[in-house]
């Protein structure tokens, strides 16, 4: 027998059912607040399953997700694209907590995910430096590390918001080029130190060593700040597709200069133009000016639960999830809004909190079984507030397609379901 | 040709080249300290591998690593075990940063690894409680959520270092039962309020459904305290190895209190001395007294680079990077000592500093290439500090098998090939 009652909730912290924070905060709940407890007789005895009746299969040396879960896995379009062009995309409305498993971590290929044999693999630093440099892998390995936890997304992520009618698109094929990893790498200013930088650099070209040989102009003044040439990704050798044996790592700036299977970085006077700072990852604006060179992700956050595809069972409580970043600093508050922005409450952010890592949101919610818009709102250290689509809209169009960062909406019915809507 | 000078080092932190930490912590180095960069003419062009001469493969729904990482594995003992019976082993010398990548975390099982259909499980709360409660796994993950960074390690973990003789044996086969993840779930003081606890109740006595159903007894106030019914490891559902599709997080407590596969929660009055908490994991003293029910896992650090099979090569810059954790709190200092423990200096601790989570502690190294004894010793923000080997044995010898915590060796010798010692 399902549970009827709803015992006290507290007060409620916005309209259409959104709760406090002190849920979470406090760790005072809302006892038997969803319901989802089924009351049993003691006398009545769990089922033996058949697991507990043999021994289970044996180890292996490494661990795969259970078979179970085999619908849990990145996203990416059938041809006419050739295989490995173009994007995979991470189900972000099937995880948790603020790491992305590296089996799911989106990736972005230009010519498929080339298979570097670590040994071979050199990578050159010259150009206006002193002492031109070629490193082996193994080399790089030898120098101090630093780890930190940062998210790389896309530039073009969300980009299907731009469109005039919302798309029935779910988390992951709108906002599923977000991942974030704890990187583990050697500073590239360390290495910088070493070649000698020449008084008249003031960018690095960094090449990948995929077959589009991949490239981006960086600021020097990134190169010397934050960025890391990363050996590993959630502890253990960076994976294929994120940049196998070496990735860039430019926290907080747009993915695409993240560049992958690392080969060269030349120091020049300005910047290279190439085909990813021309063609593409500039910023076309309303008035037909583009923006250029426009490094780092604006603050963002997206509900990753309720989404599309997970519908809710009936009226009751239910915790709204998501994740919150921003390339410019860290997250100071995430607001939350379920009749789709009139009334807003501030959600329980999930330590630890740390710049330019995306953080997990949370946010108590009674739902009545009457239609909601459910949206978040994020604000960085910097005082950055996440736009309005409108305003979005005013500031830039939607010709962009990159850097979309407006507060998304959720559209759910009578029924739970949800959808993708413009609110 | 490789570069020969070693410029500035700056003094030395302690006895036989241990550096100071400001080359971390100030992110000041040691230019062309580890000589590794070899020298290149601007003309000389970077050769172009294979895999710049065509597309790579495409995209795969869920990574993996790379096939050039095939030994980076999890250990296990051959028959005569039968498959599943015992322990595999984290490789932690060929891992870096915090997170142990969910396929490398360790796993202990008693009676295999069980294949649980999550539609199928249930999880009960009976016994002393005024509501017992049935959970699908479905309605679990209604309830809010907490996420946490947090290691967890075997109570047996380096119990090879109770030998009378140091066993030529590597960082894994000693210290590899320690893993940390993103754990995400449910925090158990919820549903046990949910339950209603009776007033006599102080203990929960938690059964796992393998086919061993192993069971240990926990202390009410533990479970009321920060214990989490975890669905999610890393972002993504619980590894099958770790106790999918639910398993008991106990953030510090020995690791086989931390039960997999969670079928039962009981609340009695007094521990059921289950097998797990009688014939094992117990710590029998030298005076033939035995310690129960030690519960967290005292303060304690490995050295994972350099370890054996990680030959140097050849004298010079080496960063020496481990591990440092307690189950009583977070990790206040680490010192490392290259002389055998005669001298000491603070290694710098990379951030975020979690309690109950690993800390990764790195010390800048310049080896003479003489003999050498590696040594790390963490002290927690209780105080604690980790004591030699001959402080441990005078406490409680070496027969207790549990939760050995001493200082550990790595000897150096003059070809660079480290090797465990008691020193």
């Amino acid at each position: 027998m399902i549970r009827k009652t709803h015992p006290e909730l507290g007060d409620p912290a916005a309209g259409n059912g959104i709760l406090s924070r002190r849920v979470f905060l406090e760790g005072t709940l809302v006892v038997g607040a969803t319901g989802a407890g089924l009351s049993c007789g003691s006398a009545e005895p769990l089922a033996v399953q058949p697991w507990m009746k043999v021994p289970g299969p044996g180890f292996a040396g490494y661990g795969q997700p259970s078979p179970f879960e085999s619908k849990v896995v990145k996203v990416f379009p059938p041809p006419p694209n050739p295989p490995g062009v173009g994007a995979s995309r991470t189900p972000l409305h099937m995880l948790e907590g603020m790491i992305t498993p590296s089996g799911l971590h989106f990736e972005r290929s230009h010519s498929g995910v080339p298979e570097i044999d670590p040994d071979q693999h050199r990578l050159v630093i010259h150009g206006l430096v002193k002492r031109p440099l070629v490193f082996t892998v193994e080399a790089l390995s030898r120098y101090p590390m630093q780890s930190r936890i940062a998210f790389i997304e896309c530039g073009g992520n969300s980009l299907a918001l731009n469109a005039p009618q919302a798309q029935p698109l779910n988390v992951a094929a709108i906002h599923g080029l977000l991942g974030c990893s704890e990187w583990t790498g050697v500073r590239l200013s360390t290495l910088l130190d070493e070649a000698g930088i020449e008084p008249e650099a003031r960018w690095v070209i960094a090449e990948g060593a995929d077959a589009a040989a991949m490239s981006r102009s960086i600021p020097l003044t990134k190169a010397m700040d934050d960025a890391l040439l990363c050996l590993y990704q959630n502890g253990e050798r960076v994976r294929p597709s994120n940049g196998y044996p070496v990735r860039l790592l430019l926290p907080g700036f747009e993915g695409n200069m993240n560049v992958k299977w690392l080969r060269r970085l030349k120091l020049t006077a300005g910047p290279a133009m190439t085909k990813d700072e021309t063609s593409k990852y500039t910023i076309l604006l309303k008035d037909e000016k583009a923006w250029q060179f426009v490094f780092p992700i604006e603050v963002k956050s997206v509900i990753t639960r309720p989404s599309p595809g997970l519908a809710l069972r009936g009226p009751g409580f239910y915790e709204i999830s998501g994740l919150a970043w921003s390339g410019n600093g860290s997250i100071r508050q995430v607001d939350v809004s379920a009749d789709g922005g009139r009334s807003w409450a501030p959600a329980a952010l999930q330590g630890p909190i740390l710049p330019k890592a995306p953080v997990r949101f949370r946010t108590a919610w009674q739902w009545n079984g009457g239609p909601a818009v459910l949206q978040s709102r994020a604000t960085d250290d910097t005082g950055m507030v996440q736009p309005t689509r409108a305003q979005f809209a005013a500031e830039r169009g939607f010709r962009g397609v990159y850097h979309y960062n407006a507060i998304a909406s959720w559209r759910i019915d009578e029924m739970g379901e949800a959808s993708n809507v413009y609110a």
